[in-house]
This record gives C-alpha cells, structure tokens and sequence, in this order.
C-alpha cells in the first residue's frame, strides 16, 4: 500500500463504519419492524483455519499492517499486536469461528469502501482466513489507482465503484455510508451472479425482508440471501455472549454500559485521538476536536450517534433493536443501553447486567460460555485477570468476564464485562463470517 | 511549595486516597452492620463563599495549583481549569454547597497526609471556602519540614505528625492511608479540645458507632462526632444525584457503571498515566504500569481495589454498603456496582439506572436536581450538553445529565450520567464541608 494513500484513507473512513461517530441531525429513526423472528440455524461447518494453520500469520501480519499507517512507528507493539497476532494464530486453531467451505472457490470477492478502517480489516480476514476466492476486488473512490500488495491476492489496483464492476463479484462486501448502501446494495445483490451483497451500514438493518446476521447466531440460510446486513458493533460484540445465556436461560432484561474504542468513528477518530494525545504530550494542550463533539483525550463522551426522542442517543437504540430482530425476542424482553466513547484505540468493552426466567449458576454460565464459539472467558480474579481493550484488540473472540451473581437481580441475575474488537467482531469479522457462509452454500449448490 | 517537594508528594498519594488504588491481598472484608441509619437533618446555613465572594479567587488558583506539579507545563491549560476556576466562583455565589458559620474562628484546623493528591486539595478547599479558623497546621511524614505557601494562611511548614500536635486543633482532616487512621483517629478524637476527626479513608466506614457523612444528606448533628468517616469517592459523587431522587421516589434497586480517573489512585495514578502518554507519544512505547495493575493509557481496566468472595470488587461493594448507610435503606433496596478505570486524569463518571417505588418524569427529576445542593444539571442535547470528566474538574458541584425514562424498568425507571471531582466531592470538598458543619455546631455552643 503507498504511504501517501493513509490520509486519502483516514478520509473515506469515518463514513466507511456502520457505527456512526457522532451527533448528525436527530429526527427519530425507530426500526421499521424490529421485531421479526430470524433466529436461524447456528450453522457450523468444518474449520477452514485449522485445516491450513500455516496460512494465517502473513495475513495476520496484513491485519496488524492495516492498523499501522494509523498509529505512528512502533505503535503497534505498544498495543501488543505481536503478542496478539501469536494469540490469535494459536486460538484459531483452537476454536475460530464458524468456518464455511465445501470444495473449491468462487471466482471473486468485492470489498467497496476498501480504504476506510472496515474495509482494511475486511481484506486482512479475507487473507487471514483463507477465504476461498480466486481474486479480490477492491473499490474505493479517493484512493482508486492506488495498488495494495496482498500477500495471499497479488497486487490489487483500487479501482472506481461501478454497479457493473460490483455484479462482477460473487460476494460484495460494503463498508460505505448508510446513504450509499441504500443505493447501492439493491443494485448489486443477486444479478448474473446471483451477488451476495453483506452490508455494514445501518441502512437494511431494520428492514423486514432483510436478514440482520451474526454467523454464529442466526447465520446459515439467513446468510445466503442476495442482501444481508451486519449489526452494529456494539450489538454484535455483545451478542456473542449474551446468545449462549439466553439459549439456555431465557433473557428478560438487559442493561448494558459500555467503553467504545475511537475506532468506532473511524481511522479518522483514532487519528484525531492519536493526535491529541501527542500534542498534549509535546505542548500540554490538545487541539479542538474536529471527528469527535468533544475532546476525546483525557475524557469520556457520554454520547455516540444522534440523540433520539426518547432521550437515547441512536448507538443506544441500536442495541435494543438489533439484539430484538437477531435474537428474535418478544416485546417483553428489555434491552437499554447507555454507550459512552472513552479514550481507547480500538475495541469496545461492555458492562452488562441481565435477568433472566431461570436461575444460573456463575459457573455453569463460565461453562457454558468456555464452549460457544467466538467467546473467550477471561475471568481470573486471582490473576488479575479479565476481558481489557488492549487485550482483546486483533483477536477474534470476544473476551468475557467479571461474571459474577448480580446484587440486584439475584440467582437470576448476573454482572459481566466484554471487550471485542470493534473492527473484527464489531464489522469485517462479522461479515466475512457471513460470506464464508454464503460461499458454502453456493458451492455446495 | 517547594518545587522539589512533588516527587515526595507523589509517592505519599496513593496511601492518601480512601478510594484504593488496585489489587492488594484480597480476603473478604465486609462491613461490620451497613444498615445503621443515620439520616439525619439537612442542615443547611447561609453560604459562606456566597458572603465573601472576593475571597474564592487566590483559593481557587491554589487549588489549580495544587494540581499543577502532577501535570506539567500547560495541562492545566488543555484540562480546561482555568475557565472551570471562573466558572466555579460563578457557580459558588449561586449553589455552593452546605456550608456552615456563625460568628468567629476555631484556632486550627490540621490536615494529616497534606502533600497526597487528597491532602492538597483539603488545603486549597480551606482557602477557597474562607474557612473559619486562624490557623492551618500541615503534618506529612517525607515532606515534614518544606514549607507550603498559601496566601490565606500564610506560610506554613509541614510538620511530622504526633497525637499531640493533632490534639491541638479544633478540627483534624485525615487525608491517609486506612491503617495508619485506624491507629490514630481515634487517639486525636475528642481530647482538650474536644478535636473533631473527620477520616477520609474506609478504616471507620462500616463501623456502627461511626456516622459515615455526605452533609447535604446526612449531617447536621452527625457531623459533630467526635470521629466521621468520609465517605468512598464513588459513592459521594453518585449520591448527590441519588439522595434527592430517593426522597421523593424512593429507589428499589441502583444499578451504577463507573468511569473512574486516574486521580482515584493519587497523584501517582495521574503521574502514571501522563508519563504512559507522554512516552507513547515520543518513544510509541507505554511503560511498564506500577500504579495500575494493568497500562491504563489507551485501555480500560474494570476492576479497582480488591476482589470479594461474590466476584465484586471492594470499590464496587463500597458503593451498596455506603449508600446503604448513608441513606440508611432498608435490605430489599438492591444496589450493585461495576467500577471501571478509564484513562483520564480527574473527575468519575457513573452511568447509572435506577427502580423506584412511585413513578417518575424525567422532567419532573431535572426540576428536583435543578434545585439540589451540591448538583448541577447539564443535560441539554440540542446543544451536546451532557456530564463529562473534563467540565467536572474543579467543580464543587456533580454534573447531571442524559437523564431519560429507562427502557428497563419503565415509568418507574430512570437513566442518568453523572460525572463529579473525585479529589474535590469524592474526597477534599465533602470532608471540608463536613468540618464546617461541626466547626459551626461549636460556635453556637
């Protein structure tokens, strides 16, 4: 990748993020029918990742490498993402994600928005996971011409986004604007390749004939359909381990807090957090915000996304809403949220209370959770040990932890805390998860 | 002060605090009998600033000053308290808090631990709030013999602490660690001069002949014993919004998520974390933590003082035994904490989601808290106006806001954010008031 392009970059990206940074103008956007039942078949098929565990660490390396241009020289080994990137290769073995493959490939993958923060780690999981396409295409419209070396696809020229180039793609993976999806996408999905459209925008989510997927959960048939939706990365960082307590204990209520890493606004919010910090280092003053409402550094910001009717900010909302149409919960169920943004780089942590219709044991969830797929227990008090953003950051599991009986609710009643990261479970993970799905079922046909 | 006096400071700090920095050896330490009621009469007497307002300025300055040794060169500036100590005289003429006076002055008041992050802010509170007595005696153990500079009581040297010494004044601040308090609180209380101790560590907390004192809330004739507890920062901070609330509605549970700075664990926790930032910012490195079990810069660590057997932390416990004892509610009003530590330099932030037995509109909550001592509501989303760490430094008051009807529990149900000085309500301020209160008993007698 030419360095001149990680400005360009930067740019594209805050718009490339389903979950959006800020304020935007607040009419009240309620889903049109949150409620619809998708709970699917959880889908699991043999582990492409184990079966060739030597072709994940260039990839890896390619994922650590997309971060890089962000975080200025040596950075990335202050995140520990040459630790993280040993972690992730020696738990992927072990107990990666659902994995989809038969024999053989499809002829091409599209990633459109491939220069934003999503669609570098889109690229990256493709690499990493060994997704089984002959080619990737990438589309991006400030950075086309530019070449991007991938070590598993060749030399890619970044390329204008065309409707036509698109069809040309048996998969397309969108990590654009919510406005240029609902153009889009529609124009993509099924064509003469029957093109599976994933999108990572809000802008299908809450549509009744739309799928709104997490692989692992509702994935299987819901993810071979011509357009399917991603969540927003807060839903799906902690859905991961709300679905196993729900399956077996039934939810009734669901509070949640939660830590939101700068990359939630994209490379540019983690730029400007970088920055900040920097200036405040070398002249004690941090410059005037310009991605985030206010300054990130040394603070916390307790609104993302627009402010809704009801007093919740949109980021809010969207929990309740995704976790209702993913989980297919009754009305009954309820879910609120309060999403803050705090001075972190990348992965979102979540406080989480629930109550559920049966009583659990804190042990049996730990149990429980130690088996489902995508889910990491870090919960070792004696340790010291527990799910942090640092740690979680580049992994695909999502750390879970802390748990313990609540206070408030009792035996049916429990705390935990999840960190993910929000730019692999919280998007391109979660899709290309959804694709591999796709492409199973397209080349078992 | 003696600019070499701050890395002596520094080292005291973390003992200083009661609210514990971390992990320490963690057997099970539950309070005594936390259900001892001692709500008592809100006492409430002409504001003392609001008579003097010319006096707040040098004392606000010394209390920015006081910060100033941790943060070098032009943070202060980038923290905003330079606006904040305006706003704060602003604001002190209006709402300030409790405070108490009659005629005439006590003859000293000591502050023991003075050169910790808690101890300098008692100091700066004095000065700020005109405080009646003639005299201020320092006493710290490395910095016995520098000499502080403050321009309302003049030059004073720091002296080793003796019972003695303590015994000689009116009022005695303990601003050290709880082992050190269990030992000599209770032979500095009463004496000659019937010297009042007002503790800022948890050594007396949960004892049932204690008070455990917010003034706003719970003073008046408990702020006279001969020995009062402090109460934990984050438990100070949220009960300002709380208190209120719970007279008119009456809670049945409290669910509170935390984002608590770095000041939590003294002047060595923001040190740490500065000099985290700064190295990343030069060298992208961030040094090994010794404060913080865990790099506190760009990560969130959820989990502060001790584990308990129920998988809570002792901060977290902190907050259910101190509202409890404070409110003095009754056993089926459930409360329950998750305390998180966020990157920031001072002031907690808590999330928290609260049951009540009668019906709330929030507008009707804002009106109520608008009128509290001791609170101030910000919560105005038109304009992005919401509680943040960064407008709460150096404010007497708690902020309050994103206050909306919860999704959870209904009309019965409430959300708010809130965010509040943990050296200043958390700590300094509410001690200070504390003394007030029994200084003003002392001159009506």
């Amino acid at each position: 990748m030419a360095p001149q392009q990680s400005k360009t970059n930067m740019a594209v990206a805050g718009a490339a993020l389903g979950c959006a940074a800020l304020y935007a103008g607040s009419s009240f956007a309620g889903p049109s029918a949150p409620q619809q039942s998708l709970r699917g078949s959880s889908a699991t098929i043999a582990s492409f990742a184990s079966q060739t565990p030597a072709a994940a660490s260039p990839a890896s390396a390619s994922s650590a490498a997309a971060l890089a241009p962000v975080l200025a020289g040596g950075v990335a080994v202050s995140l520990g993402l040459e630790k993280r990137r040993n972690r992730r290769n020696a738990q992927k073995s072990g107990r990666a994600a659902v994995v989809a493959c038969a024999a053989g490939k499809v002829g091409c993958v599209g990633i459109v928005g491939s220069s934003g923060a999503v669609g570098k780690e889109m690229l990256a999981c493709l690499e990493d996971r060994d997704f089984p396409t002959e080619k990737v295409r990438l589309f991006a419209k400030r950075a086309a011409g530019d070449v991007v070396e991938s070590k598993k696809f060749g030399k890619i020229t970044v390329e204008p986004f065309t409707v036509e180039a698109g069809q040309e793609c048996e998969v397309c993976l969108m990590a654009v604007s919510g406005g240029f999806s609902e153009e889009f996408s529609p124009q993509i999905a099924g064509g003469p390749l029957n093109t599976s459209v994933i999108d990572n925008s809000s802008a299908f989510r809450y549509k009744d004939d739309i799928p709104l997927v997490i692989p692992e959960i509702n994935g299987g048939e819901n993810s071979s359909a011509p357009l399917v939706a991603n969540p927003n990365c807060t839903t799906a960082i902690g859905a991961m381990a709300l679905w196993p307590i729900h399956q077996k204990y039934k939810l009734k209520k669901v509070l949640m807090c939660t830590y939101q890493a700068s990359s939630g606004a994209g490379a540019e919010g983690m730029a400007e957090l970088e920055a900040g910090v920097k200036a405040f280092a070398t002249t004690g003053k941090v410059p005037k915000p310009e991605v985030f409402a206010h300054q990130l550094p040394f603070n916390v910001i307790p609104q993302i996304d627009a402010f809704q009717e009801n007093g919740y900010t949109k980021e809010e909302m969207k929990v309740t809403w995704e976790l209702q149409k993913i989980f297919g919960l009754d009305d009954d169920v309820k879910i609120a949220c309060t999403a803050v943004r705090v001075p972190t780089l990348r992965a979102h942590s979540e406080s989480i209370t629930i109550e559920t219709e049966l009583p659990m044991d804190p042990d049996d969830v730990r149990a429980l959770l130690e088996k489902a797929e995508g889910v990491k227990v870090v919960d070792e008090p004696s340790s010291l040990s527990y799910p942090m953003p640092l740690n979680a950051t580049g992994q695909y599991d999502v750390e879970v932890g802390r748990i313990r009986q609540s206070l408030v609710f009792g035996d049916k009643g429990l705390e935990f805390f999840v960190s993910g990261d929000q730019l692999l479970r919280g998007a391109a993970l979660n899709a290309v998860i959804i694709a591999e799905q796709a492409v199973a079922k397209r080349l078992e046909a």
